[in-house]
């Protein structure tokens, strides 16, 4: 069974969605771990196999190692099938593929540039900002009711958090924000919940 | 037949490489773009569809578009039946997915950020910095010839070019220079460069 590391409220929490809405979080071995947080609180786990001790991380049943939440959603979807995924040789991979390479690669930099308050032309040059990623979104959902055809699939599940993080970020737009509750809705968020406290609560009998 | 945007003696002069390494560059309609450098030197380019003006830039027959190299990478290795990557169910898949993912994730941001000279607690907590993108690479390579099993694969083209570009950032360990080395020889370097050299060549003659 493989095995993901997973800490509550943290972008390991996307990948507990996805499992939930393939109705195969039975099949993954979650091991429940602390990391430090952006704010500096919490503590580096021992239990994380993570080189780093951050989240998600996932060992396969071969003793694969997984990094990047990316790589973790797209293998998890092959693994059982492409449910949420677009096959390869099928119409919509190569947007498919964009929009997975798109949210490690531009708009997490963009978004911790943001963050993190910088507005230097290094970044800005190879990463842009927060304005393109916007234009990218419009641009790239059009009025379609997801960013790759007519299903849900990972990117829009992946593409979708970094605004349920930090929802002050978001387009301003109506076809964003309607696709922004699609993707919410979509999801079972009163069971990622009840998961994530029965997490917490995990984290403090341990301690 | 699929367009690529590339301007040479950049990002998508790897895609170039990975076409002339699969015997298929004569199957894709390439057009040369100018683009602006990271010294501000160049141009954008009207002709190029990338919606910032960056490369590399595919649009496939479908009229999809993709952008970032390593979705462009997977996608035309896919299109070409997996030469240099590792099919979705079979060994290594998902050291593979999570090599595409880090570069893109982890390596370009380390990289950028230390070619800002920004040490930063916001960027170091969230990408790490290049002393522990070294650590991944020497214990991810280990004592194997290439990052994913026995054979040559997209992974390693384009977790080498970062250093194939900044040679002073690789790390300073005798197995990940072999590494280096074998990448490269394994790559057509002089064919790519006349290809580059004809490139230069064309947007001179365009201008």
């Amino acid at each position: 069974m493989p095995t993901l590391f997973h800490s509550p409220h943290s972008r390991s929490s996307r990948i507990i969605s996805q499992l939930m809405l393939m109705g195969k979080l039975d099949q993954i071995d979650v091991v429940i771990v602390e990391v430090i947080k952006g704010d500096g609180s919490g503590n580096s786990d021992r239990n994380n196999a993570h080189p780093e001790g951050k989240v998600p991380f996932l060992v396969t049943d071969e003793g694969e190692t997984i990094r990047e939440s990316t790589a973790i959603m797209m293998y998890l979807d092959e693994v059982f099938g492409y449910p949420f995924g677009i096959q390869p040789g099928t119409a919509g991979r190569g947007s498919f593929l964009s929009w997975m390479s798109y949210y490690g690669g531009v708009l997490e930099p963009a978004m911790v540039a943001h963050f993190a308050e910088l507005d230097n032309p290094v970044l800005n040059s190879n990463f842009r900002t927060m304005t393109e990623v916007h234009e990218q979104i419009v641009s790239g959902l059009g009025d379609r009711p997801y960013l790759v055809g007519d299903r849900l699939t990972i990117a829009d599940i992946i593409m979708a958090s970094a605004f349920q993080w930090a929802p002050h970020l978001a387009p301003d737009n109506a076809a964003v924000k309607a696709w922004l509750k699609r993707v919410a809705d979509a999801q079972d968020g009163a069971g990622l919940e009840a998961f994530e406290a029965q997490s917490f609560e995990a984290l403090k009998l341990r301690a």
